[in-house]
């Protein structure tokens, strides 16, 4: 067995001659963010071997610079360990989930907050029984069920109890003295307790996202939140996107299982945490909502995925789903309670986007209203007199950094906003850290920005230095750099940022965005062509997601990744889907309302129709 | 560790210094009866260590004679390795259950066979479904709900399906080219299998007894008994009465989950010989139904039995109850298959009790019948007018040969049948093998022709040679043997017995006895007085279990085990329990109708009764 550490971290952990080096940080518990997720095919994971150094691959030598290979720069996916190691993590390719988190409680998430009543299907009873005597010899389940009677709860004839609640009740009604509180849920005894805690009663929601995870402890006696918790997804390690998931869980025998294990180890830290925070006991945890993509219900659920990514796009189950914890392996929970899974819309519009549509009240308004949430999948819902449209246009990682030169995260030290005018550059950086690169937000705005000073021309093309506007600053005009793939725009010099190198806009990245710009935007157009109304006719856009939240709005109309709306009318609805959670969480008609409402609507496959590919490259334009 | 033998087994297994024999013989697999359960009371579990014998214990010394211990005879509950040993264990002692098994085939366990239809809740479906592509993205669930749909199977809307059920769909139906059988059952989708299987559908029946466990596999469809297999149920090592197991149970941490694996193992046991025997596939089995006394029915449920044995004798749970195999930890069936186990009347009337009334149809009758169990509990039932009064008197274990000198189990070697006149006696032995002791029924008629011919006056006593009557031949009256505690009665000598011991009936064998059969027909008395009705009132008499059937009806009678009726209306009712069982695993009106029978049926608590001792000592004389 090898040692190998890893810094910062000084963690030290034992692995077999030729594991790879991600395996190892995997097994550290080191997330990174591997993009490609392991495939050797994005170049992201640079690490530093400090000692212990191999020889280079030919996948690495794609990705390194001569300097870099110098140095001791290694692709973590690629790298195998053959001696004991030190391996140092550069901070920027480390996961970071601060600022994606803030950004799930900022916004107008309580948009709905007045819009449902408290209505959960969960009651808890105090009970003091009588004791038993030679002149009394009900059963123990008898007792509790004639106490519940005389309380008038309704329906005890067909009340339930499973097996594993009927094994605690002997030694715990004589250890209360037969004073204990009864919770029913759905007809069913779902736990039993010493004394009277009538009043402690909590529900968890959680929004499982393909890259974060965020839990809401909410108090069901008062609908208040308590605390919310978001980590990031670990299965990321496998890769950013569900494409990747599905692809890694049909490796090997087991990786299925595994996908599911990580997904519930951050749920049960997420459960820890909150309920710490909250001073409360995780077993008076009775109701889970769960919403996320239709691959990540899948996972969590432990469901074959397979047949989700090649056509014809088939989930294994889109209805909503109640079971019980003890379904869900290590799942730390009372496992007697509640889980309830959201519906999904189809293999590519999942509960998150039904929780959206819920939470924003779409649903109901007879106006034209637009609903986008904007990331790898941008899922787009059109709805016209409380009908609903929807359907999912793969518009690749671009946003989220992927695939762009300098891209990142929206984490600390990226830049999120930039303002260019005829002679300066402002930009902002995420928490004023070093600068560390350029996210989906801040290239947005970039490209926006250029387009306005005419430096990206309709095409998309990076015009030459010396076609620019006259009236331009030789400042702006001097950072068009020419170059064999085309120009490249110098946003920040090297000597401003964190590695030395500077941040350019490439030819290449503006692809990128506008591929994933005209996939949003055919989708828009075919759900529009679909009703037979025009563009003009939309009273309302809703931007769902963190993504969606930081945005500028401005700038996404001008880059015509959204129509062309008077920004009043465009509205960032923060993190809707965490907020449909929670509402189902709490209210059992909110519960029925989204399975009519999933049943309502209409999906639109964009890639049986014929007319999309035209769309699409009509909407390359700028 | 040392190395174990057991002859003549030619068993070996390692063992710790100082385990117990009779723990290494349980590792080994090797079943003995242990009356006691171990605690070195009974002196019934003598093995012979002819090998690394050890210095004799104090308690040893108590049941061992001079010439037992020189020759390495041990208790097998008390002595302790610490040598490498070989240990041989005479036959008699063994637990074999052939003859245990030939009682409940025997009977007339078929008297209901007309009185119900088969009824099951269970279906099974045959769909050739279309196949998913882009005009039709049905979620592989919304696709077999469609196709249950087409065959008009009704409530699909809320069909339910388990997440196990769900994980296997989607390799599954592709492997099966979308043409699959679906078993639901009460409205939930219990198994989804390849192509057509729509005749396979089997369920099993147990029996769960204090001594045997029987299994009986049915064919759902045409409710036929395809096999039945019989074990002895292993908990016997812990004790042969319930109140021995309730006490185990206690002792350590874990015992309460040990009884159960115990059960569950031998439940596997029947299930693996049942299906190879009948060639058939234990996924197939979709349905268990359990009955068992109140004590058996919680250990195997995994229910703490601690109340069931103190007064004032308080169950966990009394009514129906339905669960799933997943439910039972290691019970190796389809996870998803149902269990129902039939409700219980009171601690010490079991669901065994309920399925005989059930199965015998006195229910129904207008006519004054009494069903009686004999075991170590007595339970007596008594309906008139299609209502039931119900009782449980512990007799004692002396019907199963403990607590008697020569008493045995009813297995091979033991005397079932005796008959004495004048000058010679009669008897008959099971399987016709070495004589190794009297059982039950020998020991009833034993004494029944003891009474007859006056040795045996009617206070109990075993008179004197000199006090008999003069017509006595001297072959019989030389039989009476003066001792120091009381007379013996000499019923074999040394010399035709397999150990070379003479058998006897002892003062105290007949006191054994009285008290069993006085609890017995005390318990008929005070259930009689409840109802306000006379002795001569009864019509019928059943008697059930194993015992029941091979008892000799006058016999039982003449020692006034049972009220005096013309032997035409006793009637053996053989395993009625196990019947009981049968019906309501076919049937659900059947299942319906037990809960509705164990509702009517008023249990009378015998310890409450202040005139239960009047009658008990009454009942004494013969």
């Amino acid at each position: 067995m090898l040692k190998i550490t890893f810094l910062p971290d000084k963690k030290n952990i034992k692995a077999d001659k030729g594991t790879t080096i991600l395996e190892a940080m995997e097994r550290a518990g080191i997330s990174i963010d591997t993009p490609c997720g392991g495939k050797g095919i994005c170049g992201k994971c640079k690490i530093l071997v400090t000692k212990g150094i191999n020889p280079i691959t030919s996948i690495e030598e794609k990705f390194l610079s001569e300097e870099e290979i110098r140095k001791g720069f290694r692709l973590a996916c690629q790298a195998k360990l053959f001696k004991d190691s030190i391996i140092e993590i550069p901070s920027e390719i480390r996961l970071d989930f601060k600022r994606v988190f803030s950004s799930n409680s900022k916004g107008d998430i309580h948009r709905t907050k007045n819009n449902f009543s408290l209505e959960s299907n969960l009651k808890k009873v105090f009970l003091d029984l009588q004791k038993p005597s030679l002149d009394d010899q009900r059963s123990d389940w008898e007792r509790i069920k004639d106490g519940l009677s005389s309380k008038k709860i309704k329906n005890i004839s067909n009340l339930k109890i499973s097996v594993e609640i009927l094994k605690k009740i002997p030694i715990l009604i004589r250890r209360a003295n037969f004073r204990i509180t009864v919770t029913i849920c759905n007809d069913e005894i779902i736990d039993i307790e010493i004394g009277n805690t009538a009043k402690k009663s909590y529900g968890i929601a959680f929004d499982i996202g393909t890259t974060t995870v965020v839990g809401y402890l909410i108090d069901l006696g008062s609908g208040e939140e308590l605390f919310a918790v978001a980590k990031t997804n670990p299965q990321i390690i496998h890769g950013d996107d569900v494409i990747s998931r599905i692809g890694f869980a049909q490796q090997h025998k087991g990786d299925l299982e595994k996908l599911q294990k990580e997904i519930v180890i951050t749920l049960n830290e997420i459960i820890r945490e909150t309920t710490q925070k909250a001073e409360i006991d995780k077993s008076n945890i009775y109701e889970t909502v769960i919403v996320g993509n239709t691959c990540m219900h899948h996972l969590f659920l432990g469901l074959n995925s397979i047949n989700l990514a090649p056509s014809p796009y088939i989930p294994v189950i889109k209805e909503s789903l109640s079971l019980k914890v003890k379904d869900i392996p290590g799942l730390s929970l009372n496992p007697t309670a509640n889980i309830y899974m959201l519906p999904n819309i189809s293999a590519f519009v999942g509960a998150d986007i039904l929780a959206g549509i819920l939470s924003t009240s779409m649903w109901r308004e007879d106006k034209t209203v637009l609903f986008v949430d904007l990331g790898t999948n941008g899922e787009v819902v059109l709805g016209l007199k409380k009908k609903l449209w929807a359907c999912s246009a793969a518009a690749g990682p671009a946003f989220e950094g992927s695939r762009i030169s300098s891209g990142m995260r929206a984490a600390e030290g990226a830049i999120d906003k930039v303002k260019i005018d005829n002679k300066f550059i402002t930009y902002k950086v995420i928490e004023d850290g070093k600068i560390r690169g350029i996210c989906g937000s801040g290239l947005i705005d970039l490209i926006a920005e250029l387009l306005k000073l005419g430096l990206i021309n309709k095409s998309g093309k990076l015009i030459d230095r010396e076609e620019c506007n006259f009236e331009l600053s030789e400042e702006i005009r001097k950072r068009i750099i020419k170059g064999q793939k085309g120009n490249r725009f110098l946003l920040v010099k090297g000597k401003e940022t964190e590695n030395g190198k500077p941040i350019y806009l490439t030819q290449r990245d503006i692809r990128e965005v506008q591929l994933a710009k005209a996939a949003i935007f055919a989708g828009i157009k075919i759900l529009l062509k679909e009703l037979n109304i025009p563009l003009e006719d939309i009273q309302e856009i809703l931007l769902a997601g963190a993504f969606g939240n930081f945005i500028d709005k401005k700038s996404a109309v001008r880059i015509g990744l959204i129509p062309n709306l008077p920004l009043k009318k465009i509205e960032s609805v923060g993190n809707a889907a965490g907020r449909g959670a929670e509402i189902t969480l709490c209210s059992n008609k909110m519960r029925e309302l989204s399975q009519e409402i999933s049943k309502k609507v209409k999906y639109v496959e964009l890639s049986s129709r014929p007319d999309f590919q035209e769309e699409f490259i009509k909407a390359m334009i700028f």
